[in-house]
């Protein structure tokens, strides 16, 4: 029986470090898959472990090399991992490390920051992906669970008709959706954190300045505003879900809706996905 | 069979509200719950449903009253939400309105806020339970999922051992939790909005600056920074899961762990809660 | 600063339990959560932990009592485990033993059941609290998301209605809920593991043959046939949110919905609860 | 900018029908997503929805065909589903059809089921994705979250040591994993039901059958094994989280630990993937 696209690694390892530059620390809290694909076939067709590296010592290494080299950026220290395990087991040809990075800023007090006291910022993290090869690495970074909601400019008409539709045309909706958005870079050496920072801050902007004539218009806006606006940039995926917020119909009460009440739903919701490149 | 605690309402009731003032919009997103209390025993004794308000109508009210009054503070609208029941409803004595408020800020375009578009901010909320009856209205605020963290300043030591015990003492280990207060004002006067974020301030800026001797010292602290600085709280109740982050041991690969690689663990954990009354 | 309802403890233990009879082997599931509450104030207002048996130790002592008495019933286990601590701690006033038994079945290979594989069964789970002082247990055993639906005999009319109400009287609706109930044994003594089966079957029975005029007149029916089928019970209470399933209005497309296409929602729902007693 | 990977769809479409055959009903519980890809881009461009069928119709044709054709398998559901887009939208190409069925019982009472009454079975899940194009359909069956336990005959040693590897070799661990396999069939034509039957007992069977000297040799098996005995299918993938349960030292304790006491982990796990093909 033929077999194919095997892998295998760990998933969830769970990672905080702690910088301590005198009164002021700073936090990385990360969540590490690795994974191996390689000339693994006579594991699973002969349970031969003789070059099965245990998945539990990719863990130790996640945290021995974060120990050895201090976790700076995600890109990086997923690029690190990835040769460290290519250098060492033969039959590897590929590793994929995929990183979430959980952001925390430092508590106020008063009008400063407590340098060793933190609060978690949230629901949107930051991700990275970096696979390697024994030719080059492929990084890929990106934002997960960035939510996000325009209150105006934003319409959706003009839409084909069948016997199944029921949906009037809007001029005026709530937009909302929790953007999950991965970004490739043309290299390796990339200024990675001021990169996903002003990736962000464009994603963020364009969402908010658009016209928007329906998701996927909004979606294209987006893309095109990071490309335009971050060199290091090759190809953008963005997916967004359409959290549709509907509009009570207050008549039945006597009552005017003035484009004010919503239901938040969850389920169902729209789905829209594209990738851009240069 | 005696019958003995009956209630029955709705819950998950999911209200966004849109302000419009000019060209700068609020939000107001809101997860409301309604819970009855009162004599409606033959409705379980017989089906009798005579004086069953609808859960169905408890979740149309909530958006015709948000429609009809606008929600300010979700204190107040909880108390609103519950008068207006009573007075229509003989049969109910009492009300129990539990609202979770959602954070959402303005999207930073360059060096200024859009008016119209917002990025969702936690994973902390903001709640509300407010408990009405013929007589008064008890007030309950609160916060929820507030994770935070001390790099320094967190000690455990000194405690009693036996045979099962195997935990090292330490003068400086990791402190985090995810915390969950809830305070109730002394009245319905107060200033609820101003009166929220001063609470706030207050468990962040304590749990920054104490010298932790144990999760039960801080959590003792913070109430009482909340007592020390909010007049219009009568009492606070905290809740904080000891998320443990424990050292990694690297000796095992010939490197030290200077206090600075964690394992971050959710399960098991261990919880401490308290009550601090005036 | 007066303190009270302070508690502290550890959560989430989790433990499986393997017994090995020959080629039978069985399974338990369990996770644990371990309360104390006692005079410790001090280790609140001072840190003084002198008398703070560690919650890591609470952990251990779980472990180490399975492997000593071998878990049989979550409701013997747990008992177990509060008097061995109320033994040590002499500030200790009482303990709170929660424990969730997680279902698995042996595997069917052909016509038999295999003696060492196992599969889990779920959604539902048993549930066990046992609070412990110097004096007695108070046993509470239940069941958690039993999640269960009526397609005949379940109605829900002849309610008020007011300017907010829109819901229609219903005679044949779809009735979903996902049952939580706990019930008190009158003493120790019972015979916990066919109680609970008992107990299960009279809730599921009970439910299916009830003619339902509303949630509350099924959770009521279904409480008395508990009481009524097993005596061990002292009282029952029940937690039945109502997740609505609405037909889906397929007239807009020139069909008939002969009351079999349904929307399955999960927010809002209805919420019913009570307590029944001897 | 070239656009790439556009897709636009619903996701999460809730779906109960209930068949009735005189007093026995029987229900079919589905999660549906819909995705089309096709010649969209002036959607995404110029924000042109001449030709958007909008994803809301997308959900109630889910509903109007389920009324029209009466869901019977979910491949066979997905199918439908997909001619029906295609036959109607000119720049569509090709669609995806995701289904989640949600299993239930009847309840029993008594030694007999009541026809009318269900309760829940999981937590595995059935799964189905067809994608169609102009040409055919690509019919992929599946199982989700299929969670499974041995307790004997599973090892892990043999493997490979370097200076970060601490993991001891074991000849009797235990295996415990939470299985997700899917299984394209040679063609359209095939008997869904008791193929997809067939295809659970076979992995239900070959794991607990297993001599097993990893998760890699114990998956292989399992896809063998649905090839050998299930002719309609074509290929096999599985994906074998590795839900390690840790043995506990209790010799800290002076108690021995004879393979009995475990702590279950979900975080961090092995995660072992391959595809088997004829």
């Amino acid at each position: 029986m033929p077999l194919s696209q095997t892998s295998y690694g760990k998933s969830r390892i769970r990672l905080v470090q702690v910088s301590r530059r005198g009164d002021r620390h700073d936090l990385r809290d990360l969540t590490v898959a690795v994974r191996f694909e390689g000339e693994y076939d006579t594991s699973y067709t002969e349970g031969d472990n003789r070059d099965v590296l245990p998945t539990d010592t990719m863990k130790n290494t996640v945290y021995a090399l974060a120990a050895r080299d201090k976790v700076r950026e995600p890109e990086s220290f997923a690029t690190t991992l990835g040769r460290h395990f290519l250098d060492r087991n033969p039959r590897l040809h590929r590793t994929s490390i995929d990183i979430t990075a959980h952001g925390w800023g430092h508590i106020p007090v008063g009008d400063r920051e407590h340098g060793q006291a933190f609060v978690r910022r949230g629901p949107d993290t930051r991700t990275a992906r970096v696979i390697t090869d024994r030719q080059r690495s492929d990084v890929v970074a990106g934002v997960a669970d960035l939510v996000i909601l325009k209150s105006s400019h934003s319409a959706f008409a003009g839409f084909p008709r069948d016997e199944f539709t029921t949906l009037p045309e809007t001029h005026d909706r709530l937009l909302a959706t929790s953007l999950t958005s991965t970004w490739r870079y043309r290299d390796e050496e990339v200024d990675f954190g001021p990169s996903w920072r002003a990736v962000r801050a464009a994603l963020l902007e364009s969402f908010a300045n658009h016209d928007s004539l329906s998701v996927q218009h909004t979606l294209h806006a987006m893309g095109q505003a990071v490309l335009d606006t971050v060199d290091a940039v090759e190809s953008i995926a963005l997916e967004m879900p359409n959290r549709h917020h509907l509009p009570v119909d207050l008549s039945r009460f006597g009552l005017e809706n003035r484009n004010e009440i919503f239901v938040a739903t969850e389920e169902p919701h729209g789905l829209i996905t594209a990738t851009l490149s240069r």
